[in-house]
């Protein structure tokens, strides 16, 4: 047996052990063929089964609508900020940016390069604590999109609700917790999001396009790897996919629907971030300074009362095999990530900790 | 023990045993932490030693000087084709291209959609089987740069010989032989490499680019992703890299270190491709149409006296687990590609099961 210790890392993030134990059984012998799922031509009839395999359980688990494409790509989230502007924009149009953290400013600097993006809502001014109210964002109707990120890792902060555009179509960085939930696909015009958190190891990212989107880039000299008609037109396979990424991602989603969906996976996540943050408050030794309503159910920063004693904390945890708990260092502290893979026994183990720390150090 | 079949895949292609044993061993308890390799930040210290080592690994074996940069970048290729003529263009600057088939031909398409791309030589007139006189290209003084495909893997075409071009930067495609021999990296001005043939799985990239060419994106609107100062500014982490493709990386690097470097490799790939082409020259029954000088040591195609045949000598290969040898659908007929991590004992079996069929099928 192998024994695994408690990760808590941001992404690339802890994935489920029977994923792992599948893979690492049939690493030199898949299918029975006496090759690695990573040595078979993505052109083979047997990986395009397993690809669109793993589409179909995607589909399945957030019920796309069938007037959606799936991609499957490479280059992560900040590949996306910039091919959401070069493939939705006409000419001379804006887009409408919310941003709510680091990676919403992220996704407007790149943006920016490429046409003008409006800045309709900036949490800076909250220190990116809030979000306030989201009806009172300055929408411009003829904007070609309106681009948000539903969860922001490093201040864990996440817009659970959908927000309504309009006729606008909505863009979602959902990297950080896309299946953590059910959610309406048909609320937007695109989603993507990087498979490190919640979906797999890193080296894939998932696109969900709704179709009528795609002929704004039809005829366009954007390079091809960024033109998502290339992915729609060829399966995702017009190059070289990052094949066992894409297995992976399969093991995960399969792994997902053996759990009962995202229904049941959602349970579990409220109830998580529910022990957390009721812990967290109800002490007077650590603190979370998100407006509740925003509070992040996949990234739960938390400060220490004694900022000195920080390094200790992670030492404490490090050696009873709670890993990956130091806060961003653009925001400083602590952060437990808990996307869908983390266990209640994880929660548990991490609370005990955290209380005999304060309770040694207070 | 695993029973291994001989993959003569195109890429992603066969990997050392040994590279994929370790990998097994340790796929849910990497360095003793309980976690997967691909469960870690690239952040901690542990990835970003392994990282490190990989690059060191890369660096000694090719000897690559210290005013080149090494850069891991996710898109294939296929992104390249798109980033040299973005990043190594000054405004109204033209590019030299040599068309020796499909790859670069690919190329120079993705190159055309962003600049003026010269085509100096044309191998069309071949059917791409002759590169003809390497002295006769038709170079312009002024380009930005000269790109060409050190191997073809479609066509089976390598030119191994590095051409002279004077002071223009000369940039490669060297994606199917990067590490198959030593090369003189000071000859180029930039050389990338998808990893899915002679280096690892799919899903990374390498590229490697002498410093001073760097400067010519650096203050320009490129998307960061494709800006190849993202990159050389950050050890190619500014963005979460494909951390379980850079690992696998760094195990064949190191698997080839202990083979005895690429001196030892590229006496074993000479006689793994003279085994083949000698059988095939002396056989009445296999063809190869490549002008010899110009034969690939890397992917040998091979076709039928008679085409009916094709299928019937496929299913027998794969019955005697020879896998992978079906070539292109652009070219039809046969190709074993041979690369680093294939055997003699590969081409023993694979040249005996061609002798039987020739022997039941003339």
């Amino acid at each position: 047996m192998n024994k695994r210790t408690y990760n808590f890392y941001p992404g690339p993030a802890t994935l489920p052990t029977e994923v792992l134990e599948q893979a690492q059984s049939e690493l030199l012998n898949w299918q029975n063929k006496g090759i690695s799922v990573m040595e078979i031509s993505h052109r083979s009839k047997e990986y395009i089964e397993l690809a669109m395999k793993a589409e179909q359980d995607l589909r399945d688990l957030l019920n796309i609508p069938t007037n959606y494409k799936v991609l499957f790509m490479q280059g992560g989230a900040h590949l996306q900020f910039s091919c959401t502007a070069l493939n939705l924009l006409d000419k001379n149009q804006s887009s409408d940016y919310v941003v709510t953290g680091i990676w919403s400013q992220k996704a407007l600097k790149e943006a920016q390069k490429i046409a003008k993006a409006n800045v309709i809502f900036d949490g800076s001014k909250y220190n990116f604590t809030d979000i306030g109210d989201v009806s009172n964002w300055q929408l411009n109707s003829d904007a070609g999109y309106v681009h948000y990120c539903s969860n922001e890792t490093v201040g864990g902060l996440q817009l659970r609700e959908l927000p309504n555009v309009g006729d606008v179509p909505l863009v979602c960085d959902m990297s950080s917790d896309i299946l953590s939930r059910p959610i309406d696909i048909s609320k937007f015009g695109l989603i993507y999001a990087g498979a490190q958190k919640n979906m797999g190891p890193s080296g894939i990212t998932v696109v969900i396009v709704r179709e009528d989107l795609l002929t704004r880039s039809a005829n366009t000299n954007i390079p091809s790897m960024l033109n998502y008609n290339t992915y729609a037109g060829s399966d995702s396979m017009y190059n070289t996919p990052p094949t066992f990424a894409w297995y992976l991602l399969g093991l995960v989603l399969k792994w997902l629907k053996k759990q009962g969906g995202l229904s049941e996976i959602a349970k579990l996540n409220y109830s998580k971030q529910q022990m957390l943050y009721d812990y967290i408050d109800n002490s007077n030794f650590y603190s979370n300074k998100i407006t509740h309503k925003y509070r992040s159910y996949m990234n739960v920063p938390f400060y220490l009362k004694d900022e000195n004693l920080n390094q200790q904390f992670i030492d404490g945890a490090n050696k009873r095999g709670l890993l990956g708990l130091k806060g961003h260092r653009l925001v400083g502290g602590m952060r437990a990530s808990i996307y869908n893979a983390i266990t209640i026994e994880a929660m548990q183990k991490l609370i005990e900790y955290m209380q005999e720390f304060a309770k040694e150090n207070n």
